[in-house]
């Protein structure tokens, strides 16, 4: 156990340990930084994380992170407020508006069920969910989860609870990465992608 | 650029990403993780730091982080305090405390000389070094900064402005590490060992 010439520093390395992916040794050398830098930027750097904390807002509709009640994509009318995209988190929000490809708006379910770490659909923004469908008159949900055993999960029970809307249910599509080897390519992943066959026309005419 | 669905989040990331080797998508990563965690938990990592920033003392005779205004080392009676060991920052200290083989005191610089960074001597604790070699009658002065052109320059340094007084200036020992094979030692390391080889009778009988 190293031991620290400061209870001041080792109070903030433990501290700074605690994010993920980052060990002691590193959350010494952050702590170091930290010291050299002057006191404001380290007061305004504490006091971000602990306002971020306080006072972000989730989206009263798809439960987004936001500073209003309702986020820039729920409020705005240019969007297709009856194509919803289910995702698990933010950075999935993030990701796909950065294609620029898809003018629906989103549902964060704040995670995916995972019995092993204890996450059921009561953790999770399902009911908002539904009731969302159901108001809004969702023509189409798309479920847009990781591809592991967690989103498959998630999926089906999606799939059974949104059973009886008059709606189109579908998944992203899997397949090979563009520029990927298919001899690099998984078994599952390759296998899927023969499945799930494309018709060549509908890609070429894509716009 | 990535566009935020939020501006505490955006500046909480832009502080986060200051931080040496966080980019902004570990940064944000850290955001999220942050506010899955509770309110109190992230006020206690914000203030600590904060705490650490604006409390910390530097021990007043080695200049090490200290919570007194005389470190736990410098204020030990059993350390010989006429042995000065010459480091660059905290880290070192921690490294050569963990050893176990040394007794005497630091000196800790804040930093080499590095004319590219724009540090000079006058930013480093240089004059508070002389004057307690002064002071305490010091017999001998280790010299354990980086084995770098800055290292070698401070080293210069403190050898020109230490000249004069009666006391061994030394400095750590550099050669192939223990493990290490030959044949993948770089040249200059691998040369310095054969010019400082050390008599075997010496190694075999050191306890």
């Amino acid at each position: 156990m190293q031991s620290y010439p400061s209870k001041l520093l080792e109070q903030a390395v433990n501290e700074l340990a605690k994010l993920p992916g980052i060990g002691r040794k590193t959350a010494l050398r952050m702590a170091l930084h930290l010291l050299k830098r002057n006191i404001a930027d380290v007061e305004a750097m504490g006091n971000s994380i602990i306002r971020m904390r306080s006072d972000i807002i989730y989206c009263r509709e798809c439960r987004n992170i936001s500073d209003q009640e309702l986020c820039a994509i729920c409020s705005n009318p240019k969007r297709d407020h009856s194509l919803i995209c289910v995702v698990e988190d933010i950075r999935d929000v993030m990701a796909i508006e950065n294609t620029g490809q898809y003018n629906g708006v989103y549902h964060v379910l704040g995670g995916i069920i995972s019995p092993m770490n204890g996450i059921g659909p009561q953790e999770l923004h399902i009911d908002a969910l539904i009731g969302r469908v159901n108001e809004v008159n969702a023509t189409e949900v798309i479920l847009a989860l990781p591809a592991t055993i967690e989103g498959d999960t998630t999926n089906f029970y999606l799939f059974r609870k949104l059973t009886g809307f008059n709606l189109v249910l579908s998944t992203i599509a899997r397949g090979i990465s563009i520029g990927d080897e298919l001899e690099h390519t998984d078994e599952v992943t390759l296998g899927r992608s023969i499945l799930n066959r494309t018709p060549y026309e509908s890609v070429v005419t894509r716009k």
